[in-house]
């Protein structure tokens, strides 16, 4: 009865139009594991190195994040990212990615981790993300994330790992790419013709669309005056969406809930990116969360009425 | 009790991934007439030349479009644009533009098109804009579209104009571009400081979000699988949001009422881009777009459910 999430354990360096961090705790593990952790218990999985201390530690048992799947390597250096944001946040600079202890990582996972209901296999290696699945084979509920490093160097091994997951959640741009289909209508029929039988594409500050058997559904981002960070929005989201999902233990996810737990993916990326790398979703309350879906429901709807239209 | 536009009456020849057409009716006027059409009478204001003939003006006649205010310059030719859509239909490639007759135009509009309750300023030079404006003073709801070219040319004449309408309604990068604001939130605001208490980013494929007063709303586009021709699409847009309001004389219209509006808008552009030019608006029925809103409903909505999270 929990959520298991492999991927990335990080330090980040970041630089945006408000302000700049030399070394936060990030990852996509981490930022999934935080956002996730408001619904269910979750285990996270990935390396870290000697510079890994007891501080970061503290940040996910904070929120009770069962860390016995952090392998700590002896002599490594934990995955580093630097990254700068240009005054439109959507422009995004890498400049220095150091992979350390994840040159060599192959995961192994423990009987609770292996156990958990919902798997969340983040962006790593798609060989690596199939061989957990294979690990996680009684999860009920897997979806993975991706890049386009991943579609353009490993693109078969990459559609063999989506043939094995229940939700492939990717970014617009990669459903393109991946798919080679501009329409995305299309593109996640393609993806459905391959396993999965949900699709999740990412828009960024558009929000996020949903096509499943049962139809389609998208949700705005939520409306920020200020977005600090966006670093780890997906991830939130993702931790969101899947954590919704593991506490809902009503079998296979039908798409209203799946629409809910849209919902909750989209509330949490918006806290994630008002402040650097963790610092806002740590600080979170559930009842603010609570809060920002009703916002949420309200700035989606619209009531219908009669209206004689003009033949 | 009728909806004024003044806009380019065009000949469009267009090439997308799915063919081409050498020489369609189009322009914004056109566009915003036939989609405002089925809400309520439709004054279209605007300049053609010689070449525009009895085959043009029997498609705005179908729809019971008042053409009064089509002006047919002698020995002129009537606004022609060519232009070309990539593999990916955001990508865009004026390759002609012709003024023809709307190079030296001055609107005057009629008595019947100077009452009308509803006025949109479709995308012409700010100055002429203005001067429409203060022609339609008891208008009860203005509402104006612009581009790039003004923003960098004539950025003070637009924001002048702005300032006496009630709604702008731009594209997502224009009103970044004009406000010098990355931040929709923010650019908005900037906007609404101005004087029109309705923004409308119109978004493409994402859809369009508004902020008012009363707060933020947003809606995805309709999602299609083939896309044949986006030329219009903002102007149907505009058309079912302004002819929505036009069909009802309940003042001055309110957040929800918008919102409804956003919907009309919404569900009028997704048939435009169906067909090339008018081809699929001027075949429409009134069943099939109550149907199309109805759907759009569907596809927004979540419903709330109490959820136990953890603190």
């Amino acid at each position: 009865m929990s959520v298991t999430v492999v991927g990335s354990i990080a330090f980040d360096a970041v630089t945006t139009p408000f302000g700049s961090r030399e070394r936060m705790l990030g990852g996509s593990a981490v930022h999934f594991a935080l956002a996730a952790s408001f619904f269910d218990t979750v285990n996270v999985v990935g390396p870290v190195g000697d510079d890994f201390g007891e501080d970061e530690y503290a940040v996910l048992r904070t929120r009770e994040v069962n860390t016995d799947g952090v392998e700590h390597v002896r002599g490594g250096k934990t995955f580093f990212w630097r990254g700068e944001y240009g005054w439109d946040l959507n422009d995004r600079r890498t400049l220095d990615t150091q992979l350390g202890v994840f040159e060599n990582y192959v995961p192994k996972l423990s009987e609770t981790s292996r156990s958990a209901e919902v798997l969340f296999l983040a962006n790593i290696q798609p060989d690596l993300q199939r061989e957990v699945r294979a690990q996680c084979a009684d999860a009920r509920f897997a979806a993975l994330d991706s890049m386009n490093l991943w579609i353009e160097t490993t693109r078969e091994s990459l559609i063999e790992t989506i043939a094995g997951v229940d939700c492939l959640m990717l970014n617009d741009a990669e459903l393109r790419q991946l798919t080679r289909e501009p329409n995305l209508v299309r593109a996640a029929r393609q993806i459905r013709e391959w396993g999965p039988r949900v699709v999740v594409a990412k828009q960024g500050e558009y929000g996020a669309a949903m096509i499943t058997d049962e139809g389609f559904f998208a949700l705005p981002a939520f409306p920020l005056e200020t977005v600090v960070d966006p670093t780890g929005a997906g991830d939130c989201f993702a931790g969101g969406f899947m954590g919704y999902i593991a506490a809902h233990r009503d079998g296979d996810p039908d798409h209203d809930l799946l629409r809910r737990a849209m919902a909750y993916g989209t509330a949490l990326a918006s806290f994630n990116v008002e402040e650097f790398g963790v610092e806002r979703v740590t600080r979170l309350t559930t009842d603010e969360i609570v809060e920002r879906v009703a916002e949420l429901q309200q700035i989606t709807q619209f009531v219908g009425k009669p209206i004689a239209l003009r033949e």
